[in-house]
């Protein structure tokens, strides 16, 4: 039983009391907690291999900021590790593939993993989670959309354009296919291996959505989206968040996800139209946070103003800026749970 | 006399025989007579700031790509400088300014310069430019749109999010505010001054307009924008190029601009219906030209024919990418140039 299902009757389209809330990236990156924690340790990698270390960052905003729901600590970039395609995280930079692909050979070299044997340690940690939560708030899972895996293993790091992985769709569509079926199966068992360990809506994040046209995030991500959708969709609740997507809510409102979310420059009021009866997520501009806790109340609220009218799960537009005070956190969830219209 | 008129034609929505086409960046970056004469000088700041220099790399696309328009070379952040906030152009980094805006006393020893007196280099390159263009195709002057220069400002560098400078506008408006004017001041003279050397058309760059919620760009950019545009349009045609601004093409229809640029994510079929009577200006993905030549041209000939049913300017979604092949370039050029519905 889960004590406070708010979120979790939300993500399902069911009538609330009032408004969930919680963030992305809450796991981790403001607390003082976790920057103790991460301190001790090799890297980034190590927190988020080692599934004990994973669970108590995963619970510490719980804790410390009072949130909704809770979101196991990782990183979308697991699967291609598990594929056969390690990533490093390089500090202050980001992640680096010291190898990338680039022929059909690289791509027939990765593996579609058992997520027993090579994500073992994620599905590990949402088991402890879970225990661990005893059904203070539901768990969420995830996963990165395969357009933007494919971007950051053909890229193999960060960019401002992406601009050899979007070339990749005009210069070889039928390797860029290749890659993203495989993705896409790694995908479809890694999450309904987190749901059989215990997480209660997954949320898929196409981070890079926005640097594509729309004719070919169509035929590059939102059709892979769909299938994952498709396959978790009788299990649990999906939310999709693709970032800068404004184009292609109405391909999200045919998917069976259940909860679309909004980055900071889309209208909730447009998306409610393009996509009726889904929850929308969102979408405060994570700036707003540097404000005084006045100047918070005033953005969150009105915030959740533009929402009404439909179900909402509260949240940033995109995850929470690492140099956030978390006592603005903490206003901002507040009004959430304060606010009555 | 301008002997091939079509750009300056199609910037005033008169009707022509076919599509003029330009290119973002045309003016170096991809082009090998470029980097011979860029790598023979002391840095980047050297070649916008002599002005036979910055004329030579601005007529060099117009001999070796054959496009129908000449934009001076130069760079946005020349407005900064002339106010008293110099940069500095870091290798393989890009703009980095030592000093930044943080109080309104920074604001205040801002200065609103003489265009002469402090921008007499840009000036004197567009001028040495029309003499030696000869008519040939028109001279496109520009400048950047008061919150893309308030970004740089304030944050100091590029940046994924520019999260310094959004956050400003959520705690401290009135210093923004107070900043945005004095940079829209010191623009309305420096393009008013670039006409009067030589312009005959003029671009608003809002290079970072896609960061900022749909009510902040109302608020902190569009209506700059407006302020420019309304002293220019007496003057000579304008362009506003927002790039992400999707959200703010009504405001943009609203404005005494002419042309509307458009980024590769936009659908111009959905602009033409909410901006009618503007010419459209735009959009190939850059990433595009990386195809082969057969890919080139199907690419183009697809966006030339979303651009049917009123004026259109062909150029690409964004500046051209470094490492672009010049010769897929002309294809595009010829394509366009070739071009008959």
């Amino acid at each position: 039983m889960t004590k406070n299902d708010l979120f979790l009757r939300a993500a399902r389209g069911e009538s609330v009391e009032r408004t969930p809330v919680w963030l992305m990236r809450q796991a981790g990156r403001i607390l003082p907690e976790y920057r103790a924690l991460r301190g001790q340790l090799s890297g980034f990698k190590e927190l988020v291999e080692t599934p004990a270390l994973a669970s108590e960052v995963t619970i510490q905003p719980v804790d410390a900021l009072d949130v909704d729901a809770a979101i196991i600590f990782s990183d979308i970039l697991v699967v291609p590790d598990a594929m056969g395609l390690p990533y490093e995280m390089v500090e202050a930079r980001g992640p680096l593939f010291p190898n990338v692909i680039k022929t059909a050979a690289d791509v027939d070299r990765l593996s579609i993993p058992d997520p027993e044997d090579k994500l073992g340690y994620v599905l590990e940690a949402l088991r402890i989670t879970k225990k661990a939560l005893n059904g203070r708030v539901p768990l969420i899972g995830f996963a990165g959309a395969p357009w933007t895996l494919l971007a950051y293993m053909v890229e193999g790091h960060g960019s401002k354009t992406f601009s050899k992985a979007r070339g990749l769709l005009y210069t070889d569509p039928k390797l860029a296919h290749a890659l993203l079926a495989k993705i896409t199966a790694t995908t479809i068992a890694y999450l309904q291996a987190q749901v059989a360990a215990g997480a209660q809506v997954v949320q898929v994040f196409d981070s890079w959505a926005g640097t594509l046209p729309p004719a070919h995030y169509r035929e590059f991500s939102s059709r892979y989206i769909s299938e994952i959708c498709e396959a978790l969709a009788p299990l649990v609740p999906v939310t999709v968040f693709a970032k800068g997507a404004w184009f292609a809510v109405e391909d999200f409102a045919a998917m069976p996800c259940r909860t679309i979310g909004l980055d900071w420059t889309e209208d909730p009021a447009a998306v409610r139209r393009a996509a009726p009866g889904k929850t929308l997520q969102g979408n405060l501009d994570p700036c707003a946070l540097y404000g005084t806790p006045e100047q918070v109340r005033d953005a969150t609220e009105a915030m959740l103003r533009q929402f009404a009218g439909g179900p909402h799960i509260a949240n940033l537009g995109h995850g929470v800026y690492p140099d956030t005070n978390p006592e603005r956190v903490k206003v901002f969830v507040q009004t959430v749970k304060g606010f009555r219209g």
